[in-house]
């Protein structure tokens, strides 16, 4: 396949032992980026390896590794500087990084920052960040849920990847705790709406692509392009509030209740790493429009898991599903976000929707998982169809072949609601 | 009225002739605030003064305008820094600068840039934009058209100050020119939708409301303090894409009908400039839930005019209407916005929706005042149901007592669509 080369090699091993563990995420063909500070100190740039960290800023710093040439891009830290450099240099500086740690030829007075010793920190400023809708079967589930199941996707469905703009402000990074949000609540039964914490708080498991090259306002992006504008992929919750959203969400879509919060993994995992796991999408139902026709598989092959613990208790497996099952890959959607001639960003965010599988243990969302409360979950000295106060949600995800491409963990804890409302 | 102060006095006049002309939309009482440049140079921060422009940035630089002390705050090109200090230094420098201009012991050595010698830029970085959907006429006129003329509200529409999030990348100043957005398009007819360029090419005639004090998430905002959480206030032109709008907007909201475009004036005129202006909401028709209950005039008087000339053609008033009709005050919007816990940060910008009045001429968008193609607007040279290209749209705003707050202009000119769809 195109694309692979040297630093896919499954032989290469490094001369970090722990990088050379079957089950480590981060081999030394995964090299994800990342933002880390040790007792809390300055923000530094850094690239997982086995259970230890690469200090790019340090490198930067000492003249070894200067992908911006004159120009500092590991000193703000955030990934943004280096993410708007040609791509071109983020596969030059893998490519780099990568020998620095080989076991063969590699630095091995290269200094290495415990990652246990270091505190992870948002990887990126998102610049704006964009939902989407875009598994067929999440879209099937809900629409069978809330509408009709014999009529469940709406007519744009299958020719648009729908998406929605969400809210930049409040996307954090693996392990900050969440508060249970307020909002407008109105049941069925009720004449008049209240204002309470929400009562259907819920998960939803997504991939997130990370936009590195921009394209101009008026500027359109092919599909070839726009998946070479994409510098890399985190894990993503985004945290949803079920009952505010069936209050507020007609007709100009999801507001508070998708903007309390979105959790990110503290890695992202570039394209480049991805490339050996590339999955065609599955098939069109219809044919899609030309500009949404991918010549190549934009799909990747990612196991994801999720798991719940109550407060104090153990984690027990919800869902496992894949993002290959992924109707519109984050390429179209990139493609279609561009298409009225939207200016993308440095740093914008693509969220690929709640990622469902086709069967019930493989959906991503308690919402589907419970079927809205009828099939209530086991966990740990207890059941659940939505979050309680004290859960803590953890995502992982993989790709599995010769070696394991990790992405670490997007966890959260939910706190209760804030006082407010008076 | 709390809050007026000697700046608001209108007997005060500058040394600055142009200023004292009745006609001037920026007397010494409005002092506003913009980013300027003269022959391609750096981007400073200026506030204009009847024709002129003081160069704020020239001031800091010279030690005798220092609103953040040993910190530079206007050379960055853009007001974030200075809108991220505490109210009170808002305050305390249009105090200084309105003294520095005032005719009676102002510095008129002060060095002023004519304001037809300097362009104007984008006078904010847009961290993020939301756009609301707050006055009351123009969601019944849309609910009229589209839905039922006997229920054309949507039944939360009385409740929540109803809003999405919208796209910060295409915020773009007055006088950018902006081309008509391609994308999906399904007649109702058509059994599969198309690709190309937008056919009802549309305004929206707002008022932009622009967050200085942030708020951490988790930490919702009451409506007391949202008021002062903003620092003023942008003439805006929503673009928008009806046809684009009609085939993708459900189950989630406008995306690319909105993304394309969205442009401001390029003068923010401060909350505390408009204090004279204030006005009462209108009565409400449903109680509101205490969250939402304003203590003081939230709504402000100003009169606001949309001219549209054809390309090469003259202008032709084709709306006037005022900002007092707005149901939901833009403080109510960012009491609304923090309410679940969103974290609202400086340079975020809340479009009021569309500002449509009681009446067809008082419409704020083109679909109102054609009612959606029925009734074509007389425009120089012939009539329009929609915008063609060439055409020029441009929103004039003013406040009227004893002395005129103006807003400068927000101007557009449509350009054909780009190339793309193959």
């Amino acid at each position: 396949m195109a694309g692979l080369n040297e630093t896919h090699d499954p032989a290469r091993k490094s001369w970090v032992e722990s990088a050379n563990a079957p089950d480590t995420d981060f081999p030394i063909q995964n090299l994800p980026f990342g933002v880390f500070s040790v007792d809390g100190g300055a923000r530094c740039i850094g690239v997982a390896i086995g259970d230890m960290i690469v200090d790019l800023t340090a490198l930067e710093e000492a003249g070894k590794l200067t992908p911006g040439g004159s120009i500092k891009v590991f000193g703000d830290g955030v990934l943004n500087p280096f993410m708007a450099l040609p791509q071109a240099v983020w596969s030059e500086t893998r490519e780099a990084i990568s020998k620095l740690l080989d076991a063969e030829g590699g630095d091995q007075d290269l200094s290495l920052v415990a990652q246990a010793d270091a505190e992870l920190h948002l990887p990126i400023f998102v610049r704006s960040f964009t939902d989407f809708y875009a598994s067929k079967e999440h879209a099937t589930n809900v629409g069978s849920m809330f509408r009709d199941p014999n009529n469940a996707l709406m007519p744009n469905w299958l020719h648009i990847p729908i998406g929605y703009n969400g809210r930049a402000s409040t996307v954090v990074v693996s392990g900050t705790p969440i508060h249970r949000p307020n909002g407008q609540l109105k049941g069925p039964q009720d004449e008049v709406p209240g204002f309470g914490p929400c009562r259907k708080l819920d998960i939803e498991l997504e991939l997130g692509a990370v936009v590195g090259t921009p394209n101009p306002m008026g500027q359109p992006v092919t599909a070839a392009q726009a998946y070479d504008n994409i510098f890399g992929y985190v894990l993503m919750n985004d945290w949803s509030a079920r009952d505010i959203q069936t209050w507020e969400y007609q007709p100009l879509g999801p507001f508070q209740s998708k903007a309390f919060a979105t959790s990110i993994s503290p890695w992202v995992v570039t394209r480049e790493a991805l490339e050996p796991f590339r999955k065609p999408a599955p098939e069109r139902v219809k044919q899609l429009l030309p500009y949404l026709q991918e010549k190549t598989p934009n799909n990747f092959d990612i196991d994801l898991v999720v798991e719940l613990a109550p407060d104090g208790g153990k984690p027990s497996v919800i869902c496992r599903t894949n993002y290959k099952y992924m109707y519109y890959s984050s390429a179209l959607q990139l493609v279609h976000h561009a298409s009225s001639g939207c200016a993308m960003e440095t740093g914008d965010l693509l969220g690929s929707g709640t990622i469902s599988g086709p069967t019930q243990d493989s959906f991503g969302s308690m919402l589907e998982l419970s079927w809205n409360g009828r099939d209530p979950l086991e966990v740990d000295g207890g059941s659940r169809t939505f979050l309680e106060d004290g859960d803590t949600v953890t995502i992982t995800g993989s790709c599995q072949g010769n070696y394991r491409i990790g992405f670490g963990d997007c966890a959260g804890k939910i706190l209760p609601a804030p006082e407010f409302g008076g």
